[in-house]
Formats: C-alpha cells, structure tokens, sequence
C-alpha cells in the first residue's frame, strides 16, 4: 500500500493512540495530530486525583507509563508521529481533502492536506445555563489549567465550601477530592431523584449517597440550580437551588459532556439525531475517507441495539487501535458498547456494566433484579470485605442485561463485573453465569463466587422460587408507611435480632431458621412477612420452608440487614 | 412429582450442596447423605490456612458463612437434611436401588433404598509408593485431623525442617504454610521440570519459582523420591531422592488426588479411562437414576472437547446445584470445565484457566504466545502492583486458549483470569478480548486494561508484526549458551541501562528507543538482536523501526527487564 498522509483532528486519548497504532504498522507514512490545547494526551480522567492530592504533581497525568512526559517532542522521537498542539481545526473541505487550521498563538492559518482524516474531536462538558455560571469560582475541572487552579486555591486556604453540581461519576469523584485530603464542607446539588442516575438503580445508588453521607457531604437530590450570584459574605459565591441558597467559594459544574461535532456537522458527515458522528463497525464516518472514534461519535449500545450516549475514556482507547488498524489497510471492527464503568466514591468502589433495571424496562424488556451480599474472600480467611452485586436479567429470554455493585474491595468488584461484561458481550444467559468457570481460592475469592451466587439468585428469581422487596421498597412499605399489615421475620439468632425486635416491638417478630420447621404455628397467616437475615440466604431459606407450608404471602429482604446498612436506610445497634 | 427417597453418599462439598438445593425445591422429599468421616461439608481447601496460622482456630473450617457450624445438627435443623457421619458406603445394588452402608463406630450394617442416588465420592490424595511412605510424620494434609496435628507439632516447635513431595497447588500452598510463618526449613521435591507443570507454561512457573527461592524454600526439580528413613539425628526422617538425602521431621505428601470409584465400579457404572465416573451433561451416570460430580467424574473440557484430570472444588459447588436442580424434576446442565485456578504462594498470586502453550501443542493445535507486564491501576495512582499475565492463543482459528500470570495483588489477577474465562467459555477470539469493555477508574485499572493489551500483543504476535522470545529462551541462548552472535539492545534511557552495559560489555548496547531513529547506523546487522526495555513496549516500538529499517533477526524480549526480575533470571542492580 502506496505511502499516505494521514491527518488526526484531536490529542486526547483517540487521536495520539490512532497515531502511534498506525505508524507502528506504517512507519513511512505520514501522521499529523492536531490539537488546540497545550497539551496532548493527557489523563484528564486523572484530575480528581490530583486536585484530592493523590496525585503529587500535575506531570503526572502528562506522562506514559514509563515516566517520559508525553511532549510534542516525545511524539516526534519516540512515536515519528508530527504533533501541531495549540493548532485549531476551523473548516474541514471533504472535496479538495484539506483542513483550515488556525495556530492560536501566531494567528497564522493553513491548510493541512489528507489522504485519509481521523476526527477525535472528544467531548465538550455541557454547561450549567443560568445566570452567574460564568462568575469566576464557576468551574468544570476538565482541564489540567483548571485542576492547578482548583489545587492551589484548596492548599491555600482559600475554600471552606463547595458545591458540586451533577451527580455523575465526574461529580462524585469530584466531591470525594475536595472533600477528602482538604476537609471543604462539601454539598452535592442533583436534579434527578438519585446519584449517579444513568448507571444505578436505586438500591445500588443509596449505598453510594450513604457513603457520601457518612463521610460528611450534604447531598441534595430533585433539586436545580437555577442561579449563582457573588456575595459579600465570608464565602465568595452563593448558589441559588429551587429550594435554598448555598454559600461556596468553588462550584464544580459536573453535568456530562457531550460530543463535539461542529466540524462533522459543516462539513455534512452524518451525525445522529443524538449528536454523534455516525460511524460503522469500522468506525468510517458516511466519508469512508474519514473515521472517527472516541467522544465525538454515537456509539451502538449491544445490549439495546440503538445508539447510546455512555462514553468512557477507556473507550477511546479500543477504538484508537481499530481505526489505525484500518487505516493501514487491515480490517478491525469495533461492535459496539456495553457500558462498562467504575469510580471511586471516598472508600468504596461502585461499578457497572451493561443495563440497570429502569433502563430495561424502559427499552421494553422484561428485567427482574437480584441482589447479593457475598464476602470477596473466603469466609473463614483473615482479610475480607462483602460485595454487594445487583445482577439485571430478562425474564422471558433468560439473558443477562446487566450488573451494578459496591464494595470496599474496588480490584475484587471490578473483576467481578468485567467477568460479567465479558458475558453480555456474547448475549450470556443466566445459566452461563450460574456455571461461569470463576478461579477459587481462600485469598482471594469463595468456592462458590458472587458471580454464580448471583446467578442462581436470578434463576431463582425468574423461576418464582425467590420471592423478594428491595431495601427501597422496605423502607417505603414497612418505615415510612409504617403498614400494620406487614410484619417482619427475623429469622437470625436471638442476639442479632434483639435490637430490632426492642424497636419495632410486635411489628419485629425473631424465629431463628433452624427452629423455624418446629414454629409455624407462631407466624401471623393474615399478614404480609418480610423475612429478614444478615444477607439474605437464611431468609431465602425460610421463605421455601414458610412457602411449602402454605405461606402464600411471605417475601425475602434482597440482601438483608447487611443491604439495609449499607445503604443507610435502617442502622439498629 | 411423588415425594422421593435422594441419598447422597459423600459429604464433601458436592453431597450437602445437592442436598441443600433440592430440599429447597422440594421441602417433602427424603434427603439423606451418607459421609464416612466425622464431620460434613469441611472447607478442606482451607487447611493450609489453618496451618499457617491465618485460620485461627480449626472450626473456622467447619463454619457456614454466618459463623454456624456445618454439623448434622445443622443440617438437620436448618436444612431439614438427614446425615449420617461415620457410615461408610460398602456396596451398591442398582437392581434393589439399595446401598449397603456400616456404621464405623458400631460396626452395624444397613440398607438404604433410594429412589434417585447421588455419588458424591469426591477423590483421595495420590499416594507416595515407596518405602517409608506410611512412616509417622509422612502425611498427605488432606483432613482437619492431620491438619490439627501438623499445626501442634508446629507450634510445639517440633519440625525444623520440612520436605513438601509434589509442586503442584496443595503443595506449593502447604510449602508456604510451613515456612511463612513457622519459619521452617523447607525443601520442594518435584519429579517434573517445573512447578505448577499442568497450569503453567515455563516464564510464569519460573516467576513462582522465584517467589519460593526468595523465600528460603529450596526448590528440586527433575527429583523424585526413591525412600523415606527413620533418622537417628537431630531429625526424625531422611527422605532420599534421586539426588541426595533431606533431613527432615515432617514430610508432606502433595502429589494430586484421583477419583474415588471403587463403588461406582462395583456396581457396573461406567468409568472413563482416565480413571473417573462418566456422566452426560446433566451429571447423570451411565444409570439415569444415578447422579454423580464434584471429584469422582470426569469432565469434559471444554477447549479440548476431551475428558480431563482437571478438578478444583469449586467445581463441586456448581454441579452440585445442577444435580439438584436435575433431581428436582428440573432441567440443568454443566456444560464442562475450562480448567479456571488460583492459588496464593507467600505474597504472590498465580492464577490461569484454559490451556498452556505446552497443553495446546500437545493437543495439534497451533499456540502463540504473548506475556504482557502492566500496572493494575493508572500508572499516575498512588497504589499499584505489576500484573504478569500471559495469554495463549490459536494462530489458526484466533481462538482465545488459555491464560496465566502472577501479580502482588491478587483480586485484580483474579477478576483478569475470570473474565477471560468467560470468553474462553464461548469460544471468544483474539478480537474479543482485544474489545473486551473492561470497566476504568484509575484507582482500579488502566485505561486500556491489560486484558485488551495481551490481546492486542497476541494479536501482533499472530499477524508477526511482534517477533519475541521468552525469558527462559533469553536465558538458555543469552545467557547460559553466551551465544557471541546475539547482541542485546536496550532500548531504555541510559540510566536504567547502564549497569547491564557495564556488566555484559559490548554484548549489551544501548540505544534509547526515542533516539533510535537517527542511530540505526549503530545497531549491527549481523547479530540476533534482542530488544529489551522495562516491560516490552518499547521493545516493541523499536521492533517496527527496525524491520522497517531492513533488519530482519531482531525479536523483543517478552515482558522486559520487568519479567526478567520476577523470574529471577537475571538481576541487575
């Protein structure tokens, strides 16, 4: 294949791992990568960890793996990649197969000739539309300018308060790095009605907000900005909520981003009714002389079939090699997302994959939910945390749809959710996961792990064999609603059980499940039973032994009092 | 379906798993199981821990997850299961549908008729067949009674030096359990050519290897055991090998397990060859009203299509749940096994699942290897550790076959293995898991997880864009056979390669890969040359510049300085 030039519109992750893939097939051809900001390449996703202080120096998100900064003239030298930073592209002419670009410091302006085009535009963070959201302290922290901006105020003194705006996983993480190391009196303003909405079903999202609870934030939920006006006061800035004003000296605005599609769109690239470049398997733009990647594209969710707007850095990554490997002449495919994430929340690690349960039923599907409180360890080995896995499935197909969890052991939960991703890839069904071949060993996982725990769970579940409430639902029907026909059945010992039974009185009733089989006669027929344990496994237990005796309205605690505590929703000492 | 008589004879892991699961599907049914030992359902995969000291107490072997001991009480109450311990199985009569069982203390005998019949047989420990072999003080660790034994004669400081027979999982684990923590002298007597030999291919056993010598362990390969002696000295026995005579006061026996058949074959089932009891994919036996799993069957493997020795006791827990559900009147399958493992070796974990490169060519299939050294968090996070995973693939078909690797952090090799498996299960391709949407933050992966990473090297491997050797073939040639007409290139800064320059003289040249592009006037063109870098991906950038640039017996060296440590192949300080 005759040498050609190949022109890349962005340096984030897509555009420089494009470059460096297709020079290490073609090292005689010829690639420019061209970029606005100063820098190319760097971990943006990074960020919080360096405003949080985990991240001693700013360099660190500037450089590879083996410490060299990723330069202009690292590119040149290591990768024979041509870099052009603080260089915008202003006008792409398909026809002619050139692109206006403008130098921002001189001004001057060229036009860069292509064989082939790669746009890796990325995204752009979408802004908080009200009035004082340009006021100075207002700020999206996408930046590595605004992290030092943001760091040198927190390690000067210069902020008490700070209100984070969006609950995504910018914004949780976000919260976190202020909060954490610099003790700011953090509050968490959300419109929608939980954290981290798009990627968590309630049960999951109130074990996060407790987390964030516990460690001091105020979280503020169905709640809008609708203004940020100065003050005069000892804090700086004041955001005004559709239900209160909040002092702050930093506003983080964490709302998402969104692709970045002006060239496409002026140069009449198809581009998706939701605002991505359209692309194919082979990531070829409606122009097969142009490919696309990264954040700027729509991406084919394989779970649902239609296009989506998850975006993850990671991705850029993948689709980098794709479009590099084609670019060469070869052919790679890239099929399609499935929404895979993770992030840390203060000590616990929340990840995901795939689709919640709204999600599902929203796209049509049949979703029925099974969560498990399982140990990531052996239980008789020394070191262990729980997991707590949420595992989405259809009920008529028997696919899985998807899984959420959190757990203090963010390496344990994660593998656990890549191994189910690995399976919604290749439309897994429940009982691929029942028998999903998981490694054993005291160390580092239980004989029977949390990924075929929750399997069976789910089995159990669509069978009717399992019949359960959510924690959310418990806490509506048996707290909040305080309904004298619902009583619950602790089926622990006595001691675990005592406390509760001390508060809820007769509403709290304690048959241990060994003695259960000599007890009937003591449950309540005229009432509906919440059977209650640690986890969740004694009180399935039960509900089959209560089932067979006729109890036709008995129902298990998903994930039991170990579930309820977590997400702060009933804590009894 | 009629209530009906289970008996389950076997009370290992699989026997009170199928009898938990069916007594939960049908709470009438008769279930009993038949167990010859005192206790039920032990977590005899804890022992080592028990011996080290981690497991404090030798009921935490015996314990449910919610702290319950596994006794027949237990079983009886909270299960609603009949067991009866300390009866031994001595003859079955299909015809009858009746087993003949004894009572150990009694000595009575009795007949219990069944109308479905579960083998739950498990395996016996292999055992040492030569002279001395049944000496006080040569034990095998396979029951809480020799565990608790070993664990006094520790702790009295009875044993100052071991010998551990056999380096498979169980020996390498109770070669760390004796010297981690009770310092003991130990010796490993392997008759093979490395540890781990049916799991690991050389480059990764050598790592394990490493780990063992770094540790004080002796490691003896290629030697068997002839004898074991009573001692007159400081020490009680003398095991002599091939080689030379151990002292030792304690010799542990780890040489694998073998099915136990002995009923299955009195009774005319059908036995496999290799030695276990056969059954279809229901885990039904050549008697369809017989079931059998866990250690007494053979499986199918599902990456060779042929019966394998491969059992892990989680394995136990899976089918024993199908069985269950199969008995129930229910349709379940086990499909067959991949050959998923891990094990803990002093501070490193080790874990693989599919086939070795050694395995599949001896299968005529066409292996490619790729070993990849990565960090298992963002190289700008705080925490991280190395992952060394090796990935083995069909250069044919570009089938995923196997993978293996070691790392300090063991929930992130796990979760890596697991999620390969999953594809290994469905027949996934290099492209697979080159796309595999593994979950980033970077506090738990890097944003091209190394997942993708082995995928994308085995990939170049395969398309040959990636010529490499291994670091055991890097020793033979390099460093043992000192060929003169190979030269290393180390392609690091300076700094780093400076004292392998110094040591290896005009052998070792070293060329920064950044300034490679204006010095391949230097590099020889008629020596073999080896790349070398930190982990191998500078290697490989200079690979492409140096096959374009016309040199054609240039290979990087897998996995770098990095693999070369952790190998203990050569240190170079």
């Amino acid at each position: 294949m005759a040498s050609q030039r190949i022109l890349i519109i962005g340096g984030g992750a897509l555009g420089p791992k494009v470059a460096c893939r297709l020079k290490r097939l073609r090292q005689d051809w010829e690639v420019t990568v061209v970029e606005q900001q100063e820098e190319i390449a760097c971990s943006v996703c990074g960020i919080p960890y360096y405003i949080s202080g985990d991240v001693s120096e700013i360099k660190g998100l500037m450089t590879a793996s083996f410490q060299m900064v990723r330069s202009r003239e690292f590119f040149e030298n290591a990768k024979n990649v041509c870099v052009q930073t603080k260089t915008r592209a202003l006008a792409l002419d398909r026809k002619a197969k050139r692109v206006l670009v403008r130098h921002l410091e001189t001004g001057d302006e060229q036009r860069l000739s292509y064989d082939k085009l790669v746009l890796a535009t990325g995204r752009r963070p979408k802004s908080l539309d009200v009035p004082g959201c340009d006021l100075p302290g207002v700020i999206s922290a996408t930046t590595l300018r605004q992290a030092e901006d943001i760091r040198q105020r927190l390690s000067q003194g210069e902020v008490a308060k700070a209100v984070v705006v969006g609950a995504g996983p910018r914004g949780l993480e976000m919260t976190a790095a202020v909060s954490d190391l610099w003790g700011v009196e953090t509050t968490l303003v959300e419109a929608g009605s939980h954290v981290l909405a798009d990627l968590l079903d309630l049960p999951v999202a109130r074990m996060v907000q407790q987390e964030l609870q516990s460690r001091g934030v105020q979280v503020c939920l169905n709640e809008s900005v609708t203004k940020i006006v100065s003050a005069t006061g000892d804090n700086a800035l004041e955001v005004v909520t559709s239900k209160q004003r909040l002092p702050a000296d930093l506003v983080i605005v964490a709302l998402g981003a969104e692709p970045r599609t002006e060239l496409a769109v002026s140069a009449g690239l198809m581009v998706s009714p939701g605002g991505g470049v359209m692309v194919n398997q082979r990531l070829q733009t409606s122009d097969p002389d142009i490919y696309a990647g990264g954040g700027c594209i729509e991406n084919l969710h394989l779970l649902t079939g239609r296009g989506t707007h998850f975006f993850e850095p990671s991705l850029a990554h993948r689709q980098g090699r794709v479009i590099g490997t084609n670019l060469a002449g070869d052919c790679a495919f890239f099929p399609g997302v499935i929404g895979s994430f993770t992030l840390k929340v203060f000590d616990l690690a929340v990840a995901g994959a795939g689709l919640t349960f709204e999600a599902a039923r929203q796209e049509g599907l049949t979703p029925e939910a099974a969560l498990v409180v399982q140990q990531d360890h052996a239980h008789f080995y020394p070191t262990q945390e729980l997991i707590y896995l949420q595992l989405v499935v259809d009920r008529s197909s028997r696919r899985l749809l998807g899984v959420q969890g959190a757990s203090a052991n963010g390496d344990a939960l994660v593998g656990r959710v890549n191994t189910i991703a690995a399976l919604l890839l290749h439309r897994g069904t429940i009982e691929d996961l029942a028998n999903l071949e998981a490694a054993y060993s005291p160390p580092y996982a239980t004989a029977l792990d949390i990924v075929n725990t929750v399997a069976n769970t789910a089995e159990n579940v669509v069978t009717g064999f399992n019949q359960s409430i959510s924690v959310v639902d418990f806490q509506r029907l048996f707290l909040e609603e305080a309904r004298d026909d619902i009583i619950c059945l602790d089926v622990r010992g006595a001691a675990n059980a005592a406390p509760f039974v001390a508060r809820f009185k007769e509403r709290w009733l304690n048959v241990p499940q060994e003695t259960l089989k000599h007890r009937f006669s003591e449950i309540p027929r005229d009432k509906r039973i919440v059977l209650i344990c640690n986890a969740g496994m004694r009180s399935y237990e039960a509900l089959r032994q209560l089932q067979t005796h006729g109890f036709d309205n008995a129902v298990g605690l998903q994930g039991g009092v170990a579930a309820l505590k977590k997400a702060g929703i009933l804590i009894v000492e």
